[in-house]
């Protein structure tokens, strides 16, 4: 660890919280003279945000709100307080959800996620080791990514690369490719999130409602990990590793057994791929728990892992201060038995992200 | 049945089966003067195509071309002998893929619309009385396509609607009310086939390689499942049923666990659905099964029916004359048994389509 001693004795990790900035106000100190007058002179507030109500605080429980009247996950003590303390948490990794990648100025884009970058190490990992960052990227700007990439990772604090599941292509392309080799030589994994933006939200156009863009994402994330594996990503960077972040999970059998079917039928379009594409799905990618799908038959959810086929898939995540948030104590369902249970709430992710690293 | 006497010892439907025009020739004589002339006139050869090769006679099994150089599924007399005949099937429903809701002039679509069925009608279901027919609806006009469904349905011979699952926008959307009314008020059913198009084809973009789009259909089934139930279509059509077409299955499960999960938290913005999402989709989809999921453990296959939880749920279908034509005798599974097999080859089928109205 950055601190010193190395922490033992864990026994929860939570794969996915999110810290948000105050206002604008909180990212300004860390942008040149440039970008903040720029700020003033434009009014700006905020990136694109969601197509769909809900927004911000409106997305979080009542109960993050600190009594100061801050928004919910932008005050480190009362976070700290709220979910680290309150549920005993020894690693919580911090996946800023601040959309870079959706404003059109490039150069604009890259100030703010060197901005928000350096408010998550200095406003957050500074707060309490127990925090982890995510170093967050402008996909846009793939080159000005990788930068920033090999910039962060000289922090150990920070143990991941964070994508957003919706984007202005499939992440296999060749564009950017840049980006996962920055990861890969910085020996980070890359953790795909919920949300996003750059497409219609459905691959059938624009929905009416929240409900089905917070459903559909599932699509997204069925789009990526069909682009990232058809386009040799991992052939390329076989060292690379990718959480799936707030997608569900029960979706992939379904996804593996139609891209394996088609890659008998198909795979001259492909030749790089040497395995079928179940075989790099189950190599290369993991899932959180949050939101958890939860059949009403309990027995189905163990059936869906064992169709996975990979017994370490699983990293149990709050998705604090989320409306939707699950507890250490009650996400996991019954039927998930005490070895599977301690793989899910810590033992998967202390494997998978290096929390030690220096 | 139109032609007279009940068919009886039924054993074996193909829920779907592809004519196609051998070329515009196929159509004209079915247009109005003022488009046969602006056919001639503009040189047009065909409505856009797909996204992604393979294209048209090259997405075919090598022995679909008839000997005389015809293309594969445009010559009735060998799709008779080719599929009826050799598999002894007993109804065949012809699902044309002609994409005239993406041509952007409406009168010129609709015309294309009429023609297409006026083929079908004359061309093929007069050619075998085993032949049932799809009607093409132009969804870029829905008053047009719900008027051509009440025409069209006065010949018992057709006994579906046919959408595309790439739409212009997803199929709950207010604007296309007027094709499920006309469907539901004919006593039809609606089919939803694999292609069609007018959004990026993931719900992150455009992704490079036909498997991604051939894979990554299933989001668009998801999108639409989605849409429909969500925007109340079938509170307000409760008879309204829907058969997916080639778009797989496995997905389903998936779907439902976090659509309901989601409708628990965010009822109150469809607040005119009465019953689980999941509900809706258990009482009003039924699959076909060609391209069927096949997981390496055929267990899994019979889980993830059990999990959407419909026994009357899959319809056969060989997806003739595709390159990925799944043959009556080969296509199911071994670990299905006998009833249930009866019900996917069949019953299912007979109890979907009223293959005799009058």
């Amino acid at each position: 660890m950055a601190e010193g001693a190395r922490k033992t004795g864990v026994s929860l990790v939570d794969a996915d919280v999110h810290n948000y900035p105050k206002s604008i106000d909180s990212l300004t100190p860390y942008m040149s003279r440039r970008w903040v007058e720029y700020v003033r002179h434009t009014g700006f507030q905020t990136p694109p945000v969601d197509e769909y109500p809900r927004f911000y605080e409106a997305a979080a429980r009542r109960d993050a709100w600190p009594p100061n009247g801050d928004r919910p996950g932008s005050n480190p003590d009362f976070v700290t307080g709220q979910l680290l303390d309150e549920w005993d948490i020894d690693y919580a990794i911090l996946n800023p959800l601040y959309g870079v990648s959706r404003v059109h100025n490039l150069d604009f884009g890259n100030s703010l996620m060197q901005a928000v970058n350096e408010w998550t190490a200095r406003d957050w990992l500074d707060a309490d080791p127990r925090y982890k960052g995510s170093i967050v990227v402008n996909v846009s700007d793939p080159p000005a990514a990788a930068e920033e990439i090999r910039r962060r990772a000289q922090d150990p604090r920070f143990v991941q690369v964070l994508l957003l599941a919706r984007a202005p292509a499939p992440y296999g392309r060749r564009q950017f490719r840049p980006i996962f080799a920055a990861a890969v030589e910085a020996g980070l994994p890359v953790g795909m999130h919920f949300g996003g933006g750059g497409n219609p939200v459905t691959a059938t156009g624009w929905p009416s409602y929240y409900i089905e863009d917070h459903t559909g994402m599932a699509q997204s994330f069925e789009a990526q990990v069909l682009s990232m594996v058809c386009e040799g990503l991992f052939v390329d960077f076989p060292g690379l590793q990718v959480a799936l972040i707030e997608g569900g999970f029960a979706w992939l059998p379904a996804l593996m057994w139609r891209f394996d079917k088609n890659f008998r039928g198909l795979r001259q379009e492909v030749p790089w791929l040497t395995k079928l594409p179940s075989e790099y799905i189950r190599e290369h990618f993991r899932a959180t728990t949050q939101p958890m799908e939860e059949p009403e038959n309990p027995e189905h959810l163990l059936q869906i892992i064992d169709m996975i086929g990979r017994e370490d898939f699983l990293m149990f995540a709050t998705d604090y201060p989320h409306w939707d948030f699950d507890s250490p104590d009650r996400a996991i369902p019954a039927s998930i038995k005490a070895e599977q249970r301690d793989g899910i709430m810590f033992k998967t992710a202390l494997e998978f992200y290096d929390f030690d690293r220096s």
